[in-house]
């Protein structure tokens, strides 16, 4: 039901249709400063994470009861601006697959490394020139659950305002602290908190499930392809071997990261006492 | 350098590259029992896992050195026909957006549940209607580096014989035990060689770092949106619980599986006393 104030849009060429559809180009989020958030569990992360949307477009025949009805509610009581579009109109602004009546607009971008908050005995995620948005967004899922303190982004080659990153990320990207900037300053970074540093080697001797990973620890993963940067191949850094009992030496970056920042997880816990 | 007996292929209308080019398509590979490895590290695997490739479509100046001569070189001794095709040639039959000049076609598909060996103390995975076959091969991967010793595709929505669920598993679909049927006749099988079966739920009240799960144990996981089906719903199934610590209720399938399955090894090394 249209609620006072709210304007609905019939045409595609109305210009702010237009500036939702334009998001989905890299330079667009760039030039802007703004990016997009497509789906109902994405925005309710979003809210939870403090964003407020500049804007949402609002199909509301497409927008499912529970999650979908609850980011709407949740965008009204915050009187962001709702624009209604029919139908059509919302499946051609929908980004991907996947078109559940809710794109939000929002301005949004990662902390930068001053602006993170490191509490003391932290876990902490290093992504080094990650690709993939997909693998970002991943990425940033596993540290949620894990219960990592912040993701810090090295080097980036994807934007991690990729409506991509957003989506793979089950919009917990907006929920982990996240920070961007280079590797050398991270590294600096992480000394002045006395954290370890950690990755994983197929060479190395010590395997996740021996190694100590309680006190302040930061898990260094890296690109697709190229393994990690200069940076981190400090001698300081304790390297960390994933039993392999198949015919593959290695997992998947993000399946790497989980079992070792979940180890970590299960020995703090163990370490405090928990029942899990 | 062209060996004796290797033949030349210049055209794209040649019959061999068509059926190639076909084999991209489902209703091809079903028609023929055929599938295409694209890529060094795939076929690599697949004939670690005693696959014999019908033919291999080479482009030699885009097989690299190592793992690309290897695969070439073993073909070779296995006396595998070898046609040979230009760069140009080679970049229209490649699949996806890696081409390493290596396309071997190979009759291959999942055992039958009755062609499976079951070894005594057993860590399986059940994959249950999963509908992406780039997860399914991700599964795959994560089960070769867990050392599941068979993984059983039930009521399949996707087909193993995909080369996107081959390229994801990085070539592993072809060294891991991987049989497809029903999920009755998979209960039934698990029953019979008396395997406790366990799946993840976020309402489960034990964890799957207190659980023991040394001992014959299947983990069961399922589709992308549904979760399990309703043979995977019994009471004598074991639910646990994954702790998350943020936001998001539930980890990617792979993540999950990945973390229940390593856990398992890990509890399995530990009470083998082995130093890992």
């Amino acid at each position: 039901m249209k609620r006072p104030g709210e304007e609905v849009i019939t045409s595609l060429q109305n210009p702010r249709i237009k500036e939702a559809v334009r998001l989905l180009d890299r330079r667009a989020r760039k030039r802007t400063g703004r990016t997009r958030i497509d789906g109902a569990r994405e925005l309710l992360r979003a809210l939870d994470g403090g964003v407020r949307p500049e804007a949402l477009y609002v199909c509301e025949e497409l927008v499912r009861p529970g999650e979908g009805a609850e980011a709407l509610q949740r965008c009204r009581q915050l009187e962001v601006p709702i624009w209604r579009v029919s139908a059509e109109l919302s499946a051609r602004l929908a980004f991907g697959d996947r078109n559940e009546g809710l794109c939000a607009i929002v301005r949004w971008q990662p902390l930068t490394f001053d602006e993170l908050t490191i509490p003391d005995d932290p876990l902490l995620l290093v992504v080094q020139a990650v690709e993939k948005p997909g693998n970002l967004g991943a990425l940033l899922r596993t540290a949620d659950g894990a219960g990592v303190d912040a993701v810090l982004l090295c080097d980036a080659v994807t934007d991690a305002t990729n409506p991509n990153a957003i989506r793979a990320s089950m919009g917990t990207i907006f929920t982990v602290p996240l920070a961007q900037g280079g590797s050398a300053d991270a590294w600096a970074l992480l000394q002045a908190h006395r954290v370890r540093v950690s990755t994983t080697r197929p060479e190395a001797s010590t395997s996740y499930w021996e190694a100590d990973l309680t006190g302040p620890l930061a898990l260094v993963v890296g690109a697709e392809h190229e393994g990690l940067g200069e940076s981190w191949q400090q001698e300081e850094i304790t390297a960390l071997r994933i039993p392999m009992a198949g015919a593959a030496d290695s997992l998947n970056v993000n399946v790497a990261a989980a079992l070792v920042l979940f180890e970590a997880r299960r020995q703090r816990s163990r370490q405090r006492g928990e029942s899990n």
